[in-house]
C-alpha cells in the first residue's frame, strides 16, 4: 500500500530495466472490488533485484495499458516460476489473456500528491492541482491511503467557491461528455438519504409528455435499499447503451436508463466509495459529485431536491440552504441554471421501499389512481412543477397547475408507457413471496419514523438484489395507531431473509417512535 | 475496505448468529506485510446471508482471539466448500491451526471514528479520545483508509500541547513499558534522515563505562540502509528478550538491542507506515513517536540530535527550535528530562553507509584508530557529554572532557567488548567482494551532498539486507577534488547487485554538488 516518496529514480531506471522484468499472467478469481492487487512468489528473482516486498505499489504493463497495483507475496505453491498473479479489477484494466506476458517496475513518483499535501497544509488548490489529482484518481494511481488522505483534507480545510469549481470540472473531464442536440436539456436529482423517495420515474413522464427533453441517467443502490435504476428495472429495461437512449430519447423527449453504461464522473464511484468508509460528507466534494454527474450528462437546467431531516443526509435548514447557495453557484460557473428545493426529510416518502414496491407507487400515482400515495403525487408534481418553469416552456407559478393536470389527464401515464416500450417495452414489477406485518407495541401518535434503520429492515429482507423485497409503510408521522395496529409489512423473496429482517426488528422496535395521545 | 457507519445492529445479529457463520481456516501463505486479509468463496453462503462482499471489512474469531480483516472474494476452484482462506498476518495474529474452525461475523462499529471526525473538523481531541483511538489501531481495527484519515487530520488540524501529551501517553499505553531498579535512566535518539550517523554504540560504550545506565534498545532499517540494529548485529548479537536484556543491562550497565523483541509503542509502526505513503510528517506525531518509545522504554533522561540541513528530515532552524521546544515540553508532562542538541545535517557522518561499513567507524573511533571518521567521533563524544552531565554524575560543561577521555584511555572499547560478550559474543563485520569507485567528473569543491540519493545508491547496493553492502564515502562538504578522484566507493555483496546501483549513479551524477575551485 506504500509508495516510497523516494522512488523518482528506481523508477526511471525500473523502465529502462523493464525487458526483463517479463512474468506470465494468471488469472488468479479474486475479487477485490476496484482495487488492484498482484501476487509474485516471494522468491520470483523480479521482487529480489527490483527489491519488491508486499504492500510495494508496482506498475504493471501489457501493450499500451499500465495499472498500479498492489503487491502480496505468496508462497511458492501458489504460483509457477516466472508467473504473476492478477486480481479481477487488475485483469479486467490491463486487458491481458492468459499466460501472456506482462512487465513490472517502480511506478512513477505521483505529482500531485505534493499538491494534496499543500492542501493539507491549508493551501488552497488551484485549477490545475486539482485536475492532475483527478487525472491520477481516475487512473487508478491513487491507493486507498492517498484517497483517504485526500477525503480527509478535503473535510479538514473545506473546499472554497474556487476548489468546488474545480473539482467539478475535473470531474465532469475525468469521464465521458453527453451531448444532445436539444436545448434545453433539464434534470433533477435528490440529495439522498430518504427511502422511498422515488420521485423521477413520475418527473420524467410529466416533463417529456410537455415538450421537454429529459434524458435521465440514474444509478443502482449502494448503500440504499433502492437505486432509481433498480426500481425503474422492474417496469423496463434500462441497461441501454449511448446509442439506445439516443434513440429512446428522439422518440420520446426522455429516458429513464441505469448511468452505468456511460461513464459520467467515474472518480465519483471511487471517492464515494473511500467516503463512506469513512463516514465523511464534505460539502464541497458533495456539489461537485453531484453537479458533474448532471453537467457531464449533457444537462442545462436541473433542480435539487434536498430532503431534510433529523436521519435524512442534510440534517438542519441552515446547513441545506448553505448547500444549496454552493450547488446553485457552482452550477452557474458551468451555465447551468440550478434550482433547490428543500424538502420534509423527516420519514420515507411513497408507501413502498424497495425496487418492485417503489415502482407499483409509481404506477398508482401515473395511473391516478385511488390509493396512490399522496405525497409521492405531491412531491412528483411540486417538483415536475419547477422543471418546468424552469425549462421555460410556461410562466413562472403555473408549473404545479400544468403538471398536475399533465397526470390528471393521463398523459404523463401515455408518456411513460411510450418510454417503457422504447427502451425495450414495459414489465410488471414482481410479488413477493413472504410477507410479514411489523406491529405496534403501544397506542399512540408517530411522531418519528428512522429512515436509516428503515431502510436496513428492507435491506436485510433483500432489497435491492431481491426486486420484490423490501416493505411497505402503513402509517406515517402525525397518525395514531393502536396496540397491535400494522406499522409495515415486510416483504422478502426467502423465508431466511425474511427471518434476519425480523431479527432485527426485534432488537430495533423503535424505528417508529410513537408517544402517547 | 468500506466499513458501513449504519453496522451497528448488523455487528449485533451477526455476532448473535455467530454460532452458524463457522468456517475451516486455511492458511493460503498470502503475506500481505501487516495487513490481515481474509479469502472466502464468492459462493459461500455465509457471504450471502450476511451480505459480505469484496472488501467489506469482517470480525474473524478462533477460541478467545479476533481479528478484523478485508474479505476478497475467490473463484470456487481456489478454496474448498466451507473454507476461509487466511493471509500470513491473520493467520498468526488468530493464532489458528490449519483445519481449523473460525467463526466470522460483522465488526462492531468503531466508535472511535466519530472523535476522529470531530478532529477532522477542527476539535482538538480530549486524551479519553485519543487513548480510544490507540486502542483500536494497536488492535488492528482501523482499516488503511481510517489510519490515512487520521494521520492526514493530524496534520492539517496540528496537535497542540495537550494532544502530544495525551498521543504520547496513548502510544506507550498501547505497548509494553520496561521498568529499570536503577536511576536515572539515560537514552539518545536521533531524529533521523543522516545516512552513516551511528553514534549510539559509541555514546553507550562512553556513558556506561561511566557508570550510567543506558539499555539502548534501536530499530532496524526501515527505509535507510542501516539501523543501528542492522549495524550492531555485524559486531555481536542483538535479538535479546527482556530476561536477555536486563542480563546485560545488570552485568555491564548498559545494552544495545533490537527492540523488536519487546513491544514498545506498537501503534507507532503502524503509522508510520501510512505516514510514509503520504510522505506526511505531522510535528505533533514525531513528537510523541519518538517519545513514546523512549518513555515505554523506562528513560528518565534523553539526549535528542536533531540534524539540519536540506535533505535531513528537519530542514531549517527554525523548525529544529519549533520541534525542540515540543519535545522538551512533552518530556516533563512525563517526567522525563529532555535535552536537544541541534547538529549539522547536511552530509553524513562518518565514512561508512551500510550496517558493516557503519559497524568498521564504530570500531576504529573505539579503538582509537588514527583512521576514525573524525566527524563521528566528535558528535559522539559531544552526545556522551550532553548525556554524563543530564545523568547528573559530573558538573555542567565538564561532560565533553569526560567523554573524550573515557575514549582516549580505552575504558570505552573495554566497556564495548564487555557488552558485545554479554550480549553473546564479539563478532567481526563482514567484507563485501565486490567494490566500485565513483570518480568525481570534474575539479571543484564539494559545496553540497544529498543524503536521500546517497542512501538509495547503498540500498541499491543490497543494504541493509547485505550486511557488507553499502558505501564509504572520501569527500565531505568543502573538500577540493580533482577530475578523476574517488567521491565514494560502493561496496556489494552481488554482482547484480553492484549493477544495479552503478545504474543508478550513472543517471544521478550530481549527488555530490561540485562547483569551480
Amino acid at each position: 500500500m506504500t509508495i516510497e516518496p523516494n522512488n523518482e529514480a528506481m523508477a526511471a531506471t525500473g523502465e529502462a530495466k523493464q525487458s526483463t522484468n517479463i512474468l506470465r499472467a494468471r488469472r488468479l478469481g479474486i475479487d477485490t472490488q476496484f482495487e488492484a492487487i498482484v501476487f509474485m512468489r516471494n522468491d520470483c528473482p523480479v521482487c529480489l533485484s527490483e527489491g519488491f516486498s508486499a504492500q510495494t505499489r508496482i506498475r504493471v504493463s501489457y501493450k499500451d495499458q499500465s495499472v498500479i497495483a498492489t503487491l502480496f507475496q505468496t508462497a511458492p505453491d501458489l504460483l509457477e516460476h516466472g508467473e504473476i498473479g492478477l486480481s479481477e479489477a487488475a485483469w479486467h484494466r490491463l486487458g491481458v489473456q492468459a499466460g501472456e506476458n506482462v512487465s513490472v517496475c517502480h511506478p512513477r513518483p505521483l505529482e500531485s500528491l505534493s499538491k494534496l499535501r499543500s492542501k493539507i497544509y491549508g493551501r488552497p488548490l488551484e485549477a490545475d492541482a486539482v485536475s492532475s489529482i483527478f487525472q491520477d484518481i481516475v487512473a487508478g494511481r491513487y491507493s486507498d491511503i492517498h484517497l483517504a488522505s485526500f477525503i480527509t483534507a478535503c473535510s479538514a480545510r473545506p473546499l472554497d467557491h474556487s476548489e468546488m469549481v474545480a473539482f467539478t470540472g475535473a470531474m465532469i473531464d475525468a469521464g465521458d461528455r453527453l451531448q444532445w442536440e436539444r436545448y434545453p436539456v433539464v434534470d433533477k436529482h435528490c440529495v439522498g438519504g430518504l427511502p422511498g423517495n422515488r420521485t423521477s420515474p413520475i418527473i420524467v413522464a410529466i416533463v417529456t409528455a410537455c415538450g421537454l427533453t429529459m434524458p435521465k441517467t440514474s444509478s443502482r443502490a449502494i448503500t440504499s435499499p433502492a437505486g432509481t435504476a433498480d426500481t425503474m428495472e422492474t417496469l423496463a429495461p434500462v441497461d441501454l447503451d449511448l446509442a439506445a437512449m439516443r434513440r429512446v430519447v428522439e422518440k420520446e423527449g426522455g429516458c429513464i436508463a441505469w448511468g452505468g453504461a456511460v461513464r459520467l464522473s467515474p472518480a465519483d464511484d471511487t471517492l464515494i466509495r473511500v467516503e463512506r468508509a469513512l463516514d465523511l460528507d464534505s460539502e464541497g466534494q458533495l456539489v461537485a459529485s453531484v453537479l458533474s454527474k448532471k453537467i457531464a450528462a449533457g444537462s442545462t437546467h436541473v433542480i435539487l431536491d434536498l430532503p431534510v431531516g433529523p436521519t435524512a443526509k442534510v440534517r438542519s435548514q441552515s446547513a441545506a440552504h448553505a448547500l444549496s447557495r454552493d450547488l446553485i453557484a457552482v452550477a452557474l460557473a458551468f451555465d447551468v441554471e440550478a434550482r433547490t428545493v428543500i424538502s420534509d426529510g423527516r420519514q420515507p416518502i411513497g408507501r413502498g421501499i424497495g425496487p418492485a414496491l417503489e415502482a407499483r407507487d409509481v404506477l398508482s400515482v401515473l395511473q391516478g389512481a385511488a390509493e396512490a400515495p399522496r405525497d409521492l403525487r405531491d412531491k412528483s408534481i411540486a417538483l415536475a412543477g419547477h422543471l418546468l418553469e424552469l425549462g421555460g416552456t410556461i410562466d413562472l407559478g403555473s408549473g404545479v397547475e400544468l403538471a398536475e393536470q399533465t397526470l390528471n389527464d393521463g398523459s404523463a401515464w401515455k408518456k411513460f408507457q411510450g418510454i417503457c416500450g422504447a427502451q425495450g417495452g414495459m414489465r410488471t414489477p414482481p410479488k413477493a413471496l413472504h410477507c410479514h406485518p411489523v406491529f405496534a407495541k403501544e397506542t399512540g401518535k408517530v411522531t418519528a419514523i428512522d429512515n436509516r434503520r428503515l431502510a436496513k429492515v428492507a435491506k436485510l429482507a433483500g432489497a435491492p438484489g431481491a426486486k420484490a423485497a423490501g416493505l411497505e409503510i402503513h402509517a406515517r408521522i402525525g397518525a395514531a395507531v393502536d396496540v397491535g395496529e400494522p406499522l409495515y409489512t415486510i416483504h422478502a423473496e426467502a423465508p431466511g431473509e425474511l427471518d434476519y429482517s425480523l431479527e432485527y426488528v426485534q432488537e430495533n422496535n423503535d424505528i417508529f417512535e410513537l408517544t402517547e395521545l
